[in-house]
């Protein structure tokens, strides 16, 4: 029941051959090293594009199945190895979507995410490039477990990842791309940093579940020069307690950690969440706001 | 908008009247330090029963309104405090709940919460004494805010926290009983302590709240002998991002904590996790599994 996992944690560049050269490289490494499964970061291919809000950016998309699908899913196939990319997705003229894609070992499209929360703030402008996902919170089914994949600003929402867990996923998985404003105050990238690590804990501890966050690092300018975002790295995983399993600097690392998919039937068992749920009492989950 | 806290965290005895009277000290010196709202711990009347399932336990409930509520609407009266209690509630024959009681400065009851969450796990057997709460997860309002009070158990659900934000709780408070099994390893005990730090946390981060747990301590035998709780204290504050505000030891201790309230609403700008929330797509949080 060990699963083997690699979180690839990458700076970018303008140049998309060279990122994916890197990345290709970095699989391939972790592979060698008995990785069974691999994680990406989000939006891998390229830089942040959503520090403005620039109709050109969406030419970077692309169809699933498409290109970039079609490249991993014959390195996962050749190293027998489950994928998980996280891309910009054209699905129509004026429809995108934030996605994630997993890759089984065969090479197969085991499944996609469409990532359901999307966020809005300075140098995070996502709400114009990304639709909404409308696939729901399903968990991908594939050869090393049923992996319930999220992707950033979902890590923030317990109720993402309780879905995942209701819905059987074995592991909770978020690529991502989350950093410093470099003019907060040492003191506030610390609250910041803590709080995005404490959060998804806390969603692997409320769930008995293990958890991989696999983020970019490196600084990103805005392409007009006004803005910068310095991402902070620090890709971590954790198990069932929230115990940690694995953390990375803030620099470019793949973080190997071995996860041990039984323990979360013996973590629910002391701490039997799931059993004492009070669901008759949930119904104003469904509300905006309780007024 | 700063709002003078105090967590009080004690060890008991088997002498209820002892237990009181340093209960009653303890709040009178955190009123003399200026708290204006003063937590209790879970079951702070005497030591933890449910350590058993022992019929001759319920002679220790009693009713709201009644002997205890009357003592302690009067110290809050005096002392011109709010004062959040946890009591062993008799509401009718075989009808019993773990309820929180808030009293406000003039004394008035302010308001209920029955525990909706009950844990049951060796040593802590609470399904056996607790008919789980009917009066839903509702804040209450005092002179000094709208207090989403829960009940330890319920500090594991994410449910719960979530559902006092969106009825406009400004701060969490958990009233809580939780401890080692003294033959647990060093590195499970650590574990525990943590998880139940982090997933409290958590919730400040996702509804962007303070939050106050308030832990007994001491090492307690059960009745026969046979089984013993070291409830491990920690009681602790954290501000909207999570960041710690005080944290006490394993020893008897009051925190005195001053909590800024004018802090989630900056927090919520920059991370307003209630604008994104996916209400159309969380249907199946009212389901026990999605199977």
């Amino acid at each position: 029941m060990i699963l083997k996992t690699a979180l690839i944690q990458q700076a970018r560049c303008d140049s998309a051959e060279k990122n994916r050269r890197e990345t290709a490289a970095a699989v391939r490494q972790a592979a060698t090293e008995g990785a069974q499964l691999i994680v990406l970061q989000e939006l891998h291919a390229g830089l942040y594009f959503c520090q403005t809000e620039a109709p050109a950016h969406f030419d970077q998309a692309e169809a699933i199945p498409g290109p970039a699908t079609d490249f991993f899913s014959q390195l996962a196939a050749e190293l027998k190895v489950v994928l998980v990319l996280s891309l910009f997705e054209k699905r129509s003229a004026g429809l995108y979507h934030n996605t994630a894609v997993v890759m089984d070992v065969d090479g197969r499209l085991a499944g996609r995410y469409r990532k359901m929360h999307i966020p809005d703030d300075p140098g995070f402008y996502e709400k114009f490039y990304f639709t909404p996902g409308d696939l729901g919170f399903e968990p991908i089914q594939t050869s090393v477990g049923k992996l319930g994949v999220l992707v950033c600003w979902d890590q923030w929402f317990p109720e993402a990842a309780r879905l995942m867990a209701l819905a059987g996923a074995e592991i909770l998985i978020y690529p991502t791309a989350i950093g410093w404003d470099p003019t907060d105050s040492t003191a506030e990238k610390k609250r910041q940093l803590e709080a995005w690590q404490t959060v998804q804990r806390g969603h692997a501890i409320a769930n008995g579940l293990p958890l991989l966050a696999v983020n970019r690092c490196g600084r990103e300018a805005e392409p007009d020069g006004e803005g910068l975002i310095d991402f902070w790295g620090h890709s971590f995983a954790c198990g069932p307690q929230g115990e940690w399993l694995g953390k990375a600097s803030e620099t470019p690392d793949t973080l190997l950690v071995d996860i041990d998919l039984a323990q979360s039937e013996q973590t629910r068992r002391i701490w039997p969440f799931l059993r004492d749920r009070r669901i008759d009492a949930y119904g104003d989950l469904l509300k905006r706001f309780r007024d």
